[in-house]
């Protein structure tokens, strides 16, 4: 089995590989009459873009998306939405010398053993390239889940390197080429990064993605779980090796009283006293921030000679010369907000069609 | 939507709460012709059983699983098999008193409010008592995995209290209280854990699963990778707040030279150097040992006084006096392992599907 | 593959073999808040029971439903629903004598291909004793769907006696043994099926269903469309051989003019002068009464000697002796209602989820 | 929901309206190494296009294919296919007159009560136009199926006029401009549908598709049944309106004895000695010809006036000038074929993921 689609009622099958003629996606189950255009979805994807600084891919892609199907008249129809992003800057040929050995850390061998096939042309369909598509399908899923809920993602660690939590301000992701949220931080990662950069080197990275504004209720217990289903999407991007909801790995150090998030009501509204639960509790979003962390493991494609073998079963070494990312984590915090968002949408049409609009719940009647 | 089905080809449908009459699961897709009796999902539910040692809840359940369908003749028919768990010790009366109150950090108000009714009797439907149905349905995937495929699982860390990697026994997690493989640990783990348990306080813990013996190629990239799922899986057992996959969230801090696993071939064949990958790369399996481990945070029912709201929507506070387990995460050690189960076996029969049995691609022909 | 669930948001997971102790279901995505007791099943399963009459089975059996989750309070949580029939008369010595050979026309050469294995205790996993489930996820159905949608079957063809449609009447239904509609036919009925049973003989029969009030708006194009899924739901009832929608095969043979239905306004809404189209267009419904019609072949257990081959591969004859229905179509009206019913609770989520509650469009403004 | 995707293991996810830009689909599951071109696709486009005879919609298109994904150096890769398809003669101004007016018999109002939007141009999303991704996918699925599968369809009734069977040949089916087994009939079907077509009128369609070749044991049953899939699978095409199995609705009227088919050992082989079953009992393939017809009502879009209201409220009359099929039903052939293909190798794989391939029974052992 070959699984493409992601969701169950909000759901985009996407296809393509990073060196074909296209990579795309169909996104079904949209609810009819919402306002989209190619232009809600092209500032997203600018985000994630390849070029944009010198710490990441100097490919060239221009990752325009063309709207194929399901809407009319500037309005969604209900109908699969069909997006379209041509690849513009393949270049095959870098990966000539290399096509016969299998990169360690890449995901070719695996795919060679899987399917005894070898798509060797850059990353094929495992490549990064490929996220595109989610970062697309995620402006629509944010068109679902409208104005209220609010989506943002940060790095908060790069290599060894992590922020001052306290030093966390918005407005700094979009000013500095990290994402990062602690402005200080990002000055300092620069120089740490070229260093990583100019030895042909790379380093992983942490993203944090929080969703706020999420109505309480959403999630599909026992085995649809809001934070299953967010543990899945994200550790289903490329690179990620672990992945947190509030306080994480780090729950398993915290006793029961310090864990245990308190409860008040404020203006007729519960409201939760700290956030370890990260916003979800059994499997169903309990009205809090939403708080998802990832971790990115550093890119496989580096210039230092590593042992591997090729399709022949040889013992040979390998060094990688295309064209690649010091930190590819970089790039994952549009996508984790882009799976976020689709996550979430799902789950709000998933909720509505159980329960109906909203949260069925509401303590004092 | 409730989604209580887990698995696409393998699968199980679970259903019961805590407190009512049973609990149990379908088990749909199960190969035919496999050997099978409640004598061979038994010991696998005594391992996850309540009231074996003071550091788990004193409920008593004989756990008798009772095979209602798909067996015939002694061998599995390829029919749905239905497994059927009696409650037998549900006091509900313990609950009475907190029966209109919140538990922080228990699911009960996020099912209020999702559905707008509340079983207050234990658990309900997101009580621990249902990870016995996964046990069961794991128990049903180890057979269709064989024995060539060895799932096992151990407690690795135990509030702030971890293990010394290198003591590590296999031999030694059966002979403690807390499937802990470090015998010094365990020992040491004991008095810790009894001034956790005597203060009414809990804490939470690490356990990690290891599948050996897994065929390269299981996974369903790029949606249906097997550490997506597997991260979905644990992340959906009670309790869990975090996932990692071989090197798990330290990824982010290694360089691109250190954590690529080098390969080489040894009799024939590929053999990774190191295995921070956990086993998977792309999303599939690549013959290495599967690694996953996840933080169970502590129990949220503790005797100390916490502030909450009740169903009415008021402010007080609550004291949680039911049967409970001081760490909840060391009966999460069979469920772990169970999910693990569940997962390969699902994903055999997948790739099987789409590719035929075994790996297609062999490195030298 | 075995796949015994059916539905998406409101879907049931079928379990149970004639000759086990028990069959049954797990009906999951019930919204919750719904009044729900055993009582509110129990009357669809007398409609379906067997040994009602001399013209039907008579194996004895109180199917008695037992709901063992998924309800509190008298009400339906939003959790997964447990329901449990114990098989009280199973006499499977009946088949001792066939063990070995297949009976022509019945599914157990299929299963014995397929599986390998064979169960020959009466019907095994394909008997239509597995329909009493549906009827039972049924009637929880029914309950989703509100009193307003009326579903109702007939018998309106047994052999090759059809009734006179112009004396259709649904109290007739009833009142005869056959559930017609035509109170004249279905006493001339009696006569033909005592000689057809008499002989050891048995006839195939067509069942019409009709839902009522169905509010227009449902059906998920283009692969989920309301009449493909009640195809599907149709033509899965054991015996089953052809489903008609509206006109059904008919329709080939007429003009356009003839079969599209035109459309007025009256009293503001939208009404159809004729019902070609059996309440659905383009694969949603209309809001006028959907159509669906079905014919079940005679039962393959008959007293006349057939020519057959036994497991061994060899030639031999069969005679089938246990107790069996001279028409299981009878039996297969109410199991038609309940798969209808099913469909439509299923789509009734399924496009409030996408769309929100109600058609979203409405002529006029 | 909106559901457009088709298949569980093979699957594809179609998306496209008749009047946008392009149709397509993504076709996932596709074993690898499959040697896979346009040209393999393009002939079975070829049969379904518009515009060959004066018997369908005058619309030209070259219905090219192109694969944009999912194949490299000539086989499949085991990714995701994606497959466009450019409309050319898309001429929305035809129904500029009638934007505003639901077409009896169309699935336009169906569409606008569901979605509360509508795209006038053309058939929209419900348009025939869409099964040309159909065409496309089933032609993948004949590749997996393999040469000893052979799947064939025929127009058999033309309106009120049927074919003799005793006539059938299977190579007059491409003789004649409708599929048609029987040459005799074929030509008297000229003369009588250039009547229908002058006077803007359209007549319906019964179409049987047969499957020579498929080996036993295909089918996942209760709910998976492969007559059920059938059904779901013809019922879903455009206007067909019932679908029968072997014997189909004339099951109804045979007796036990005529119904059954009996076997017998020939060559080491059990072979049935008639088809009412039409290959599938049980829901699971025989090894038989799998058989089946559907009927395809007359196109509604016909000169003649016809009473309908508008999206205003308000009763008018309607004539549908654009171009039009006299008889839809023609081009349903190929697409019958396609389905059938496609439902088949879902099949395929999925009883090699639970069973592993082939028939696991084997009278005699």
């Amino acid at each position: 089995m070959s699984a493409n689609t992601f969701g169950i009622l909000f759901r985009f099958t996407s296809w393509g590989e990073s060196h074909g003629p296209a990579i795309g996606c169909v996104v079904d189950g949209t609810p009819p009459g919402i306002p989209l255009a190619a232009e809600d979805i092209q500032p997203w994807l600018e985000k994630r873009k390849p070029g944009q600084s010198r710490f990441v891919t100097q490919r060239r892609e221009s990752d325009r998306v063309e709207i194929l199907s399901g809407v009319f008249d500037g309005v969604t129809t209900g109908t699969p939405i069909s997006l379209l992003i041509r690849n513009e800057d393949a270049r095959s040929k870098d990966y000539a010398e290399i096509a016969d050995k299998f990169r360690p850390g890449h995901a070719d061998f695996a795919y060679f053993m899987k399917y005894g096939v070898r798509d060797y042309r850059g990353g094929g369909r495992p490549s990064a390239r490929e996220t595109a598509v989610r970062v697309a399908a995620g402006a629509i899923a944010r068109k679902i889940l409208g104005p209220e809920v609010v989506i943002r993602g940060a790095l908060i660690q790069l290599g060894q390197r992590k922020i001052d939590r306290r030093k966390w301000d918005w407005r700094a992701t979009g000013q500095n080429p990290f994402w990062c949220p602690d402005a200080r931080a990002a000055k300092a990662w620069e120089g740490y990064l070229d260093g990583v950069r100019k030895k042909g080197s790379s380093v992983g990275a942490v993203i944090e993605v929080i969703a706020s504004g999420v109505p309480a209720g959403l999630g599909a217990p026992l085995y649809g779980k809001l934070d299953s289903d967010l543990a899945a999407a994200m550790m289903g991007i490329n690179a990620v090796k672990g992945v947190e909801i509030g306080a994480g790995m780090a729950a398993a150090e915290l006793s029961g009283e310090d864990n245990a998030d308190e409860i008040r009501m404020r203006r007729g509204k519960p409201v939760f006293l700290s956030n370890n639960a990260g916003g979800i509790l059994g499997g169903i979003s309990t009205g809090q921030d939403i708080v998802v962390r990832f971790a990115v493991k550093p890119t496989s494609s580096i210039l230092s000679p590593r042992r591997t073998i090729n399709a022949k079963g040889e013992n040979t070494t390998i060094r990688t010369k295309g064209r690649h990312d010091p930190c590819v984590g970089i790039r994952a915090v549009p996508v984790g907000e882009a799976m976020m968002a689709c996550v979430l949408a799902d789950h709000l049409l998933r909720h509505r069609g159980q329960v109906g609009p909203g949260p069925r719940g509401k303590p004092g009647g």
